[in-house]
């Protein structure tokens, strides 16, 4: 089959031996596959990436001399099935999956693994229970955005916000503008967005942000106040430090960005108790003061994927228009596009979600 | 009076300036103050202990040129009231008090202050709506422990454990053994309790601890597992990782050291959704990786302080015989004993609270 391979720090459009479905598994031709954050800095950072994750006792390795194809975010059409299968789905039935195969010896990560190939190839391999089926008049673009709404379905449900709780979307890439469809789908707000990017504030405002902010310009912290306390509340005042002054809403801080210095940064500005949700995936050492953190009796949460009744939800929240994720897509490529897409993504001002499309 | 006097990097014992009670303010003869770690750090790295405290908001501010009497773990005895104060008690009665001046133009930390001496010194100023009775038959040494515990209260009551999950406290300094006693007083267990240090530990056993770990010898993560979990169950699997094996209790992680690189090792350490409850004040720049904590998806909850409630329930809990904290005073010191005192805090194998007697 042709695949987009990951060679050590190579990318290039080959052929590749086409994948075969063993006990349980599912032969799937691509449709549509989403470029993430996630495939931009396992190929920018591969060795330090993979042992984080391995310090950190996430089930995710490969060796990339070996070549990887990229690829978890997907939408594809099923081809044939492998031995011990049920085979509820006619051949031709487009399905989304979780990227996950989940074996006695051990898991692997489609799309981050040298035995399952991911999305950036015609064809993959998944296990039959992590199957959902797509919708006939979902289009296959935007049923390939389950997986990164999964992450913010998840991420808002492990926030469990209460009562008069204000949320703060620091970061308006896929991540983020995923994080504001989510909150606005479950009615929370209202929902405060910032972002350096023009491009990217324009799409956190058809997301549904009620406040959309320019960091450069003015604070989101500033918004938060303008939105949740009475005027003459100081937040970085004593009274409020102490606690002894609680007129203001709390603030929950969504992080949607993933680089080293954001959580210090959001911890120096948030206001005193403040939640604080890390979504994005910073993969590299990071530094904190936590006096900072102390002083202003911050939590801080962390999200990490979903579980499999989310991604299912989400899909079907897709489908419903309960979650109208489509504007999220800013560009379509081939596969043979894969390689400038990368390079655009590393100054992304105007764009957010790149699919590529096998159609 | 005479103070034990820190001026820039020296501590000595000095004749100082008689404080003297401005309006709704209580003057008050020093009985006992405990030794805190804070204000070791605060001696050892003044400038970037106070420059973390400014960053984080903290209103905590003075000139160390100028000189501080340390000292806000205190009982004292009221001597005389300033204008404009209420009176309620007569002099010669023992108090505690919160160590904080709340005052319309700022606030003043009682033992951080210029103007507010604390208990290192004879004489103590101390707001009239702070102070809490001493019950008669309570001991001024004891009375002097309702600050550090009133800190041990408030970690645990933010920590708001849940069902089955079972406490790990990290480090068995003043602070973990008050920890362990507000947890036990509380009901919660099996409390779980770690030091390098064999007299902590045995201080930990004192205090309640129902397992009291040597981490040279075991992990107290493993004496988690054999609390809390089936003996197959592996948190260091992709089952567990995943949320897949949810068969263990989960794990409440106290880190009660504060040092750096401790939260990162904790980090590294903990079954994944584990709950961290940050207390030991870390006051340096730390370090760690946001990939080890999102792939277990952890939750840091940083606490500080205590209300005005907290603290005065806390002194009766200790009075009522409900905190039995006596066992954490390893040793009463003269004013002229402290610096020798802090000397011996530097490596505390055989001491835990020291106490500065004036009595």
């Amino acid at each position: 089959m042709k695949a987009v391979v990951m060679r050590n720090d190579a990318m290039n459009v080959e052929q590749v031996k086409d994948p075969e479905p063993g006990p349980g598994e599912v032969l799937v031709r691509t449709l549509a596959c989403g470029i993430c954050g996630s495939d931009l800095h396992m190929f920018h950072h591969c060795e330090s990436a993979l042992q984080g994750f391995k310090r950190g006792g996430i089930p995710l390795e490969f060796d990339p001399a070996q070549g990887v194809v990229f690829g978890h975010e997907f939408c594809g059409e099923i081809i044939d099935y492998g031995p011990g299968t049920e085979r509820k789905l006619k051949p031709g039935s487009r399905v989304c999956a979780v990227p996950l195969v989940v074996r006695p010896d051990g898991l692997e990560n489609i799309g981050y693994s040298n035995k399952y190939p991911g999305g950036y190839g015609e064809l993959m391999v998944v296990q039959e229970p992590m199957m959902v089926p797509v919708p006939v008049d979902l289009p296959s673009n935007i049923a390939a955005l389950t997986e990164p709404m999964a992450v913010a379905t998840h991420a808002v449900a492990r926030a469990a916000l209460q009562g008069d709780e204000i949320p703060l979307v620091i970061g308006c890439g896929p991540i983020g503008l995923a994080v504001i469809l989510a909150l606005k789908a479950r009615g929370y707000g209202p929902v405060i967005a910032s972002d350096f990017s023009a491009g990217r504030r324009a799409l956190a405002e058809k997301m549904g942000a009620d406040v959309v902010v320019n960091p450069a310009e003015k604070s989101p912290y500033r918004s938060w106040l303008e939105a949740g306390a009475p005027a003459d509340y100081d937040a970085t005042g004593p009274m409020a430090m102490l606690g002894l002054d609680t007129r203001a809403r709390p603030c929950v801080i969504f992080e949607c960005v993933g680089v080293p210095g954001l959580i210090q940064q959001i911890m120096l500005d948030a206001p005193p108790r403040s939640r604080i949700v890390v979504v994005g995936v910073c993969m590299e050492l990071d530094s904190f003061e936590p006096v900072v953190a102390i002083g202003k009796e911050l939590n801080l949460s962390f999200a990490f994927a979903y579980s499999g009744e989310e991604y299912g939800q989400t899909l079907y929240d897709i489908a419903d228009g309960k979650l109208d994720a489509a504007p999220m897509i800013t560009s379509v490529v081939k596969p043979e596009g894969v390689t400038e897409a990368f390079a655009t993504l590393a100054t992304p001002e105007h764009e957010a979600k790149i699919m590529i499309s096998f159609e």
